[in-house]
């Protein structure tokens, strides 16, 4: 499907933009079935929160319009919106007035092996360490060389998904998905306080973990840790869950609350 | 002057370019005077370094062509130079036989207050912090996000430049130049192998003091080390060298070393 820029169909960017420039904007990837976003609300509210941390002035009410009308006309796949700070002058400062700029891709459905949702994947150990930034830690911002980098670290088919540490060793997340391990029935995720992208398939997961009852930790994660789970798990908002079998000499059972949020993730995806 | 993509007068880019998804690139900002780049065997070296760290396949002879063609009809002004990996996919992992995508853009040449160099500067202390990322360190890559945040953080015309620490508070650089301290009749500037960009004035200052016997040293540099600085610059290619002539409730001289290096620099720009 044709790609639109501020509603309008285009193939082509401005290229004064600020995205291109400097990585000045967001992005949200969002799985589209049945014509509809899925889990629209929680993507909207990140890059709320998103515009609000950079400082982007957005229109909203438009982009959450445009939205509805090209996932409608998609109608199965998934539909990537970037959100830029618009057009710049030379230099980082930005103009306070200037409108940010909505960009919408239509991808036909992701296609992944069978077997990662239902034997689950291996994790490759990326040395591409996550650096802390606090200012813009938990954000699905533009500057996102250091996931290129990772995820160049391996070609084989073997290893679905790397795993990321940051600076310090702390295990942090996949490279295009969030972490979650399984302890003593509880269910943990790393703190994105300093680094990360705080998924909104991690958030619909721990709300929906809390509403049943099951403990949920967001903390600081050691690689120690890991090698005490009863089950681990990475998820994002598009494949939903996939069990996580091994990560170099580590390697866990695919165990039942996995599997509860593997079909919860699924349900939501297939609403 | 017009924009160039791989040679050609353009005015738009591919949506799916990695540059604008990722910030998967690189960029050079070169002075153009009489129709010639000035320090242009730096900025390519730069951004032979850049594209090796990135593993971006770059046509260095087609661009060095069009370099000095777009330069020649621009005269005067600056050259802002874009590499990007190219087109790309869907998901982080770069294809390894894409080709770079070339971007040139010539604006007029930059106007600052005479003041600037003449008396010199004063620094905002920006309270964002450069991250730690060994991988990216010295290049001068397309994600930018520390740098518009920091620019953000003042808009009076009182601070002409703000100055940047790392995580733990070493002092880095400006938000577009690099610093210099003078201590004893020698120069210091930051190790950039953590953070920060690696200028092309920079290394050709370092040069240039090195061959009139001036000691150097790039090391890390404390906030403290600021207080015992008997003068303070800051350069980059385009403006050459400002005097330091305060930050937050330090001040300096303009001293006769910082004159010497702002005579060198202004030769070269006005070669």
């Amino acid at each position: 499907m044709d790609s639109w820029v501020d509603g309008q169909p285009a193939d082509a960017l401005s290229l004064k933009d600020r995205g291109l420039a400097y990585g000045d904007g967001l992005f949200e990837t969002i799985a589209v079935h049945n014509g509809a976003p899925v889990l629209l609300d929680r993507h909207l509210l990140r890059l709320v929160k998103g515009c609000q941390r950079l400082a982007i002035n957005l229109d909203h009410s438009a982009m959450r319009t445009e939205l509805l009308t090209y996932a409608q006309a998609l109608g199965e796949g998934v539909l990537k919106l970037i959100v830029t700070r618009g057009d710049g002058l030379r230099g980082y400062a930005p103009d306070p007035s200037a409108q940010a700029r909505r960009i919408m891709q239509g991808n036909p459905p992701a296609v992944y092996p069978a077997a990662n949702a239902e034997q689950g994947v291996r994790l490759f150990p990326c040395t591409t360490r996550l650096s802390k930034q606090p200012l813009l830690a938990g954000l699905k911002h533009l500057n996102r060389l250091e996931q290129v980098i990772a995820r160049s670290e391996w070609q084989d088919t073997e290893h679905a998904e790397g795993l990321m540490l940051d600076q310090v060793g702390r295990v942090i997340e996949g490279v295009f998905s969030n972490l979650f391990l399984v302890r003593d029935g509880a269910l943990i995720t790393a703190d994105l306080k300093r680094c990360g992208v705080a998924g909104v398939m991690r958030a619909e997961l721990l709300f929906q973990a809390e509403s049943l009852g099951i403990p949920t930790h967001i903390t600081d994660i050691t690689l120690e840790q890991l090698q005490w789970a009863d089950e681990v798990f990475v998820c994002n908002s598009v494949y939903g869950v996939w069990p996580v079998r091994a990560y170099a000499a580590l390697s866990w059972p695919v165990g039942p609350l996995t599997r509860k949020l593997q079909t919860i993730a699924r349900l939501l995806l297939d609403a």
